[in-house]
């Protein structure tokens, strides 16, 4: 029997799948657009089934419109060891986000038929709805209700800018399935990702050893002070709500530099009123993201942060007062995914001898909610320049299928291979 | 003979024209919305040509719409000693922004009429047609041509957003005057105004004293760094177009503070590219606005503007380079006014015993467009709050009567009082 180290998917055919499946939806420049529960997702649905048919699985969809292909196993009681993503994609993706994971997980089926191995546990790849929530929100759908984060109904009564539901969508393209979400548990999940990231690029990295996700804090700040004209008002007796901001601005990246390596910090969004080339500003309101892979060090970056609002409010920070709303939008707290996979992932890189580094993901998966309700792990692979969501994303097949290969291993490993 | 400096105008006179005017496109918030050529700022014009006629005023009105009222002095050889403003408002404007310095200039004409009082030169009241600019632009437009700053044509083929031109407009109303633009010089021009800032107020200061109107910059500012996902991506690794940008916002401040008490700085807008609350800003555009009274201070400024572009672009600032453009989109230099006239209106203010403080105007007015082709001083009184363009504008009646009365001398020393 040729251990499992050394047992390898088959690149070329997983390379080969992606671009096939990409041409659904491919667009000018190189990208995809399949937005969930589209025609084309739809039609990318079928050719992946179909593949997932021919590679001896069994298929079942669930109300959410989830996909779930079985392998049976030796021991029909084990609950499956299971691996997948999602292959919908934003308005201008690329042709790995999501799919890399669920194809790396046909590919490891594949594998496994090839050289007719079985394993104690059953296996099982999973296409999870919606995960990027482009056209429907809640973003991470299928996982979403799967893990229980959510209800059913909150899902299918989600509807598109144009009023079409998620219920009469997942109708129309012929996967409302009748499983009860969920209907089984996990045993185990592992999910392969590129990274969206430039850390495995910039240290030549080949796998990411991914051991949880930051912890999320989102906040809408609004910093009123004094519009007024900027000819006639003299420096001192001004209240510049967007001086002011500024500070703020840059606290938030202080405070994520402060906590580096994992700490990050971003004001994505800045809007400022009455927007007048010759009015100083009278109010501005922004956005904050605050990130960390502890929830202790995240508390006490937002502990920060208020302590900033604060000071800006009082008159520290700038010799004036202003008004300070903090408001709170959104808080993850961070999730460690469980030590026997993430080991597991670490053990088949260092055997499989690719350079591997431990990361956490700072983006959402599906691996996340899953976390929640069965161990799991994810595997991450480099993607040119970090780029992601856009159609120039890129990837090198050798890096895909090294990440395929330490999927391979793992879930083997975690499903016990029959001597 | 009453002397000059105890010869007083009648400031009930003044508040009661005032608010007659004002009654013409009120608005339901106290304040007033006369755009200019509209059939409102017709029916203003029509109201105070009346009273000007009656004050024994010579009315001419130019190809720019300009109404001139001439009171003959003893010489008409000599050059008038004018005073004016406008009376056309900003969509929410108030009732004393422009209106105050015509009337101001009507009811020194009916004192002097009361009183007999007969000068040398002959006195002239003006109402420049369409300072605010807000239908039509160029801004300050009667007085631009009749100063010659840009062509009589540009004015009249200037169109508002329904494609009206002033041409048509000024015809509609009656003001398509048959006189050249300027058909004559200016021996002096006073004008009285509301100061538009909160200077006077503060200082608990009746009369403004304008030595002149500060010289100023506008830039326009694009940072480009480098757009990427907020939670991959690591704070090092970031080349963050807001962050960058704060530096320069805030630089802009320290610039003004530094040339203080007459510097100005002032951004007033920002743009941040793409806007989303988990994407890092790949680019901020936004505008710079500085102000200064000298020329040279404002070339300083200037220049350390452009080493502070220098320094962000090459990474001194931030640790990390980004492409910084920036663009000049308009250059007014300062503009002092006459010290005789600067003085005639200080010693006014000094005799009649009324607290005042030399200043200098931030905002733009028709006086800065005549200091270039006549000698040329202003006087401000406080505005409450020191908020104008604004339907809440507003002045005390004492504060606008003492104004009226500095004109009164200022004008009377001007034109020489004949005994």
């Amino acid at each position: 029997m040729t251990p499992t180290h050394t047992l390898e998917i088959n690149g070329t055919r997983l390379w080969q799948s992606l671009m096939d499946l990409a041409r659904i939806g491919a667009t000018d420049k190189g990208g995809n657009c399949r937005l969930a529960l589209t025609e084309l997702d739809g039609q990318g649905r079928d050719l992946v089934v179909g593949w997932m048919k021919e590679a001896g699985l069994e298929i079942t969809i669930d109300q959410v419109g989830n996909i779930f292909g079985r392998r049976p196993g030796k021991n029909p009681g084990l609950p499956p060891v299971a691996t997948g993503s999602h292959i919908d994609t934003q308005p201008t993706g690329g042709k790995f986000d999501g799919c890399f994971g669920v194809m790396a997980g046909l590919e490891v089926m594949r594998t496994l038929q090839d050289h007719g191995i079985e394993t104690e546990a059953p296996l099982e790849l999973i296409i999870w709805t919606n995960e990027e929530g482009t056209r429907f929100v809640p973003v991470m759908m299928g996982s979403g209700v799967f893990c229980k984060i959510f209800p059913l109904e909150t899902a299918l009564s989600a509807v598109d800018v144009n009023g079409k539901s998620v219920r009469n969508e997942l109708a129309n393209i012929g996967y409302n399935g009748q499983a009860p979400v969920p209907d089984h548990e996990l045993g185990s999940y592992f999910e392969a990702h590129i990274e969206q990231g430039p850390i495995l690029e910039a240290a030549d990295n080949v796998i990411g050893v991914v051991s949880g996700s930051l912890g999320l804090r989102w906040y809408d700040v609004t910093v009123t002070g004094m519009e007024a004209h900027a000819g006639p008002t003299p420096m001192p007796m001004r209240r510049d709500a967007l001086y002011a901001a500024t500070h703020l601005m840059q606290e938030v990246i202080r405070i994520a530099l402060d906590y580096a390596p994992e700490g990050r910090g971003t004001v994505g969004v800045a809007n400022v009123y009455p927007s007048s080339r010759n009015v100083i500003p009278g109010k501005v309101t922004f956005s904050v993201d605050l990130r960390h892979e502890r929830a202790d060090k995240l508390a006490e970056m937002d502990a920060r942060l208020r302590a900033a609002c604060t000071a800006l409010a009082n008159g520290t920070t700038t010799g004036y007062t202003v008004d300070v709303q903090l408001q709170d939008i959104q808080h993850f707290p961070p999730t460690p995914f469980t030590p026997e996979l993430v080991n597991a992932v670490r053990e088949q890189a260092e055997a499989r001898g690719y350079s591997h580094q431990s990361i956490v993901t700072g983006a959402g998966h599906d691996a996340v909610y899953v976390a929640r309700v069965a161990p799991t792990a994810m595997i991450f692979v480099p993607c040119k320049d970090g780029i992601s969501h856009n159609e120039i994303e890129d990837a090198k097949p050798e890096h895909l299928e090294a990440g395929a290969n330490v999927l391979l291993g793992a879930l083997l490993e975690r499903a016990g291979r029959v001597a």
